[in-house]
């Protein structure tokens, strides 16, 4: 932390400066410049409260040195960190996973539809809500507890694993007993209380960016299920707010090679939220594993015009076919491939 | 909900979109244009799912005309609803509600003292937190329960109002017991089955905008309360993410003239995290009054520089002072005044 | 300038830091901390090319701590800059100035009579747009140098300053001939030559905040026209892009007193392109000025629905009359009051 | 355009609406609505100015439908517009442009030596500035006209299309006579008198997106262009103004298929400006070009750490092989190809 002074302050309330530092236990170090003092603030733990040092005579401006997150840094950690799902896929490694299908589970016959498409299409990962947030309160909000079971049947039948949100503590409690992966969505980013609750439940959690959290507050949000001592973690970028209606967010695809240099966690991207335009969300699924993604997470929908949510967004299962066949030369252009999908773990029964 | 078609659309493609929207139970009314046609849905009761239309051949855009939210809106209800807490306080009529207290509840010693210092210099509801969501999980998390019986100790011996916030189902609960008004947080802003408990608990709320929510999302998670049966609810603006790091926020004090034509809740304004910086909360306190709040929210805190949170951004009790001093003159020039402080309802306790 | 190293460079990298600022000619002082180490550069006179140590082994920040600008700052100058117009008009003194007309001069009559209106009403300041930067070039692009001797016509006859927008070079000089006072509008905040040109004309300027700049590109835009020898600069908040569509821009109100305390210069604010909503224009001009604003920027057109640009935004004369008698009040709750209008320069004319 | 009156709206209110409409010479469609009317205004050309309408009793809102562009459109024109350049480089086409160069001209050995470098690495294109636009008035500010000399010498030696900034009129003129295509920077896309003399210039134009522009903004400003008679315009996606100061902007890539969805003109992007981060440029041009760029446009120095300007986002020579080489297959891998570097025009001198 540094501690920069006035131009005119005088040397009493520089001095006070390095006594109060030197009172909250640190040492102060004071490095003369050309036209102002600044005093570094030596042996910072990250628990220095500023608030003391701001209010101080003479005082300009605290500028802080050190990044708040540690257990999500690559400095914590250099070597890439793998997050294996039960069926074999693993997220952070060389392989580009997929995940796909429907924003919200809907119906038996959708579902098991859709996942059936998806996996011979090429996806390792099943996604769908079984609850769901919507932003307003006479929207669809998912089938709940029975939509689990049917993401679970969906799993038996095909080998895919399946991803599905969690919205509060009770919510997690039956995702972690259904699911694979718990999705913290990007509404729930900071969402602390269940943060707490995902970093507790033995299961890989799929963190969503927040619609305006910058990357050291998705890293800091992470750092809460660490903390609480669960290291499969996959974070992913889905569009920030901006100011141009043009497309539903800001896909902010820098921030993939970005957080890949400052964390040792896998990063995917979500081009069906982030663009909202389901024309855009190949090209842009394209750009994702471009910039170094780790995984891709999209919509599909049996009948996308049907969708009772995000249905403007959805792929086409047809389209959805061609985002895998264009994503995996652009995948080996970089060096890497796609995951497969796995075999069926019930593979005998799902022809019966 | 306005169909445009492509300025090319064919004859079939615009009977397509007209016949969908019959199957759909709605009417469609074709409205030629200069350029191209566009077929109004006539009929919309707020359930019509955009996808369908969107996907249909053609089809250029779909332009929403209906408001999403029903029951916050003017056109619902044209008076002013008027939110009345306990100790007699009343938000949304013409006088302009003070609300201080430090960021967090810290001991005993420090709230009492607070509450008293506040109450007479002129607040109607003290403010503190027990529950703290923080960007990082190393920072001081709150009193909890604790902190909650403290509150309620100094509102016993202030007769202040207390507002606190709730992070969670269990949290709803014990502070709707202890506590005067539900804080729902910035971050909590669509965290819904946090709205929808916060909507049957019986207390009146205070809703936060969220850090990038329009006005429109503010006013749809408003809803959820008002959906649940819950009329009390007081919606606070606290600034909003923006570009420059020069402040905390950018305080969107326009939001508060608009709100208050857009809904019939009562409006107030949070300078303290808006701007971020304790000698900005004054003049803006003004402003906010001077654009029409009902309220204002702010950190005061007896030693700012030794707070365990936000001792950046919170007064001196002599500042606080000093605000009171400063936007009574600003409501009178506005025909309000300012609410004068409640009489302790156990003032004959409060010197024993 | 403070250079961060990764918390794992070697010893080596450490003195090659320490070397290169050597050789560039300033001093070296290594700061040990709790992670990592750090180096303050000692002697930046503000020239300090940063890209020469980002590029270094083991470096991971480099963080600035000058600010860039000088000759608009308050610590170059402690006292107000009074900038003052041919009228006797004095902005940045105690007195709130206010600024009014239409958009675009749009013809002889409508700019002479909305002069002798906002005249009668409070206004010392006359805007009228000649040369119009519009978004579309389909647009009315304004009367050009017809309309700037209309403005001085105006003038004339009312005794009013006049201060409208300079699109280039030519344009400064013509506008420099005209006017009291040289608008620059936000799409040109940063259009160095028309800067510099400005800052050699002799005339005040009034330089408008950029839709997206931050605080401190506003005062490096203004330092461009001190360093040109133009001491007579005041700003103007404007609005700001933002993200939700509901209001034009976010009025970024906190930015008044922030700038007032980082610079000498006036700054006024201009509701009307900050909400771009007539009926919040009142209300959020009272705000600015209790947010301690130097004067009031804001269209007012005869007949708003016919203006030619902007009225939408546009105030009807009597709505400037409210404007006029809400702010006085606001004003001096805050010990300031509206500047008086000029006595007309040729009044004895002005009746024939 | 579409009038939606207030729920409560009278018959005589919505009777003005449509004598009003009648009156400005364009015909009224009511369309009866669940909840309120609405009035279509039929043969709208782009003139209505609007705010006749919204002033009206009764008006709620008022929604546009018609873009307010012309020739730029996908719907004036269907077919991309190829931009040709003198040396032979087609910009729109299947092939992928590289365009390299320092940020600034700094010296004849400078330009030569890096022109040199990037033509036999791949590129077709030189960028480099004349004429700077800086933010502050202390940085260096390029060599202007002795600037462009160097870059036409650099041209003749290596057969390199030149693309540099013009700032204003006099300099559109100079760098007509001495490039192949003038760049308008971002800070200058709302810069209306340069847009109207770069149109007139007989020049190709590569016109920047601006800090915060809508793509709506972007294709108005091109329309600009083209309205002055110059139908060669290349637009470029440089990154946008976000909140979070990881990076230098945010990168919109969705802008890209977007824009291509919505005009003819060929896209490009700058990974350098959008990044401003030397190491994440090139996977950020691997993903514009998985996106569908028609070209990217980086800054690269012979010896970064010493660029008078940039230097902390300007690629190696080394890196921008890097680049070429992982570009090509990801280029490949949509179908597309780089484009060949030109054969030298005065090849036989080059090598005396």
């Amino acid at each position: 932390m540094l501690i920069v002074m006035h131009h005119r302050a005088t040397p009493d309330q520089i001095r006070t400066v390095v006594d109060t530092i030197d009172e909250m236990g640190y040492r102060a170090k004071p490095i003369p410049g050309y036209q102002r003092i600044a005093i570094g603030l030596v042996g910072n733990d990250g628990r220095v409260e500023e608030a003391r040092l701001v209010g101080l005579p003479g005082v300009r401006e605290v500028i802080k040195v050190s990044k708040p997150y540690k257990q999500v840094s690559r400095e914590w950690r250099e070597e890439n960190t793998l997050v294996r799902l039960e069926n074999g896929t693993v997220l952070g490694g060389p392989e580009v996973v997929l995940m796909a299908g429907p924003c919200a589970v809907e119906s038996r016959g959708q579902i098991l539809e859709i996942a059936d498409r998806v996996r011979h299409l090429g996806a390792s990962v099943l996604r769908g809500g079984a609850f769901k947030p919507r932003t307003s309160p006479y929207s669809f909000q998912g089938l709940g507890a029975r939509g689990l079971e049917l993401l679970a049947e969906a799993r038996d039948r095909t080998g895919l694993a399946v991803v599905t949100e969690a919205v509060d503590a009770e919510s997690v409690a039956v995702v972690a007993e259904h699911a694979d992966m718990i999705q913290i969505g990007a509404r729930n980013m900071q969402n602390y209380p269940l943060l707490k609750r995902a970093g507790r439940s033995g299961r890989p959690v799929l963190l969503k960016r927040g619609m305006s959290a910058t990357i050291t507050e998705l890293l800091l949000a992470a750092e809460y299920l660490l903390s609480e001592g669960n290291p499969d973690v996959v974070l992913c970028e889905r569009g920030v707010r901006s100011f141009d209606p043009a497309t539903r967010n800001v896909f902010d695809l820098t921030a993939i090679p970005l957080a890949k240099s400052l964390t040792h966690l896998p990063v995917i991207a979500d081009p069906s939220h982030a663009t909202g335009m389901r024309d855009k969300v190949v090209p842009m699924a394209r750009a994702a594993v471009a910039a170094g993604a780790d995984g891709v997470l999209v919509e599909v929908h049996p009948n996308p015009p049907e969708a009772l949510s995000d249905g403007v967004q959805s792929l086409y299962p047809e389209q959805f076919r061609e985002l895998v066949a264009q994503c995996g030369p652009i995948a080996r252009a970089i060096g890497r491939s796609l995951a497969s999908p796995p075999v069926p773990l019930v593979a005998e029964h799902a022809g019966v």
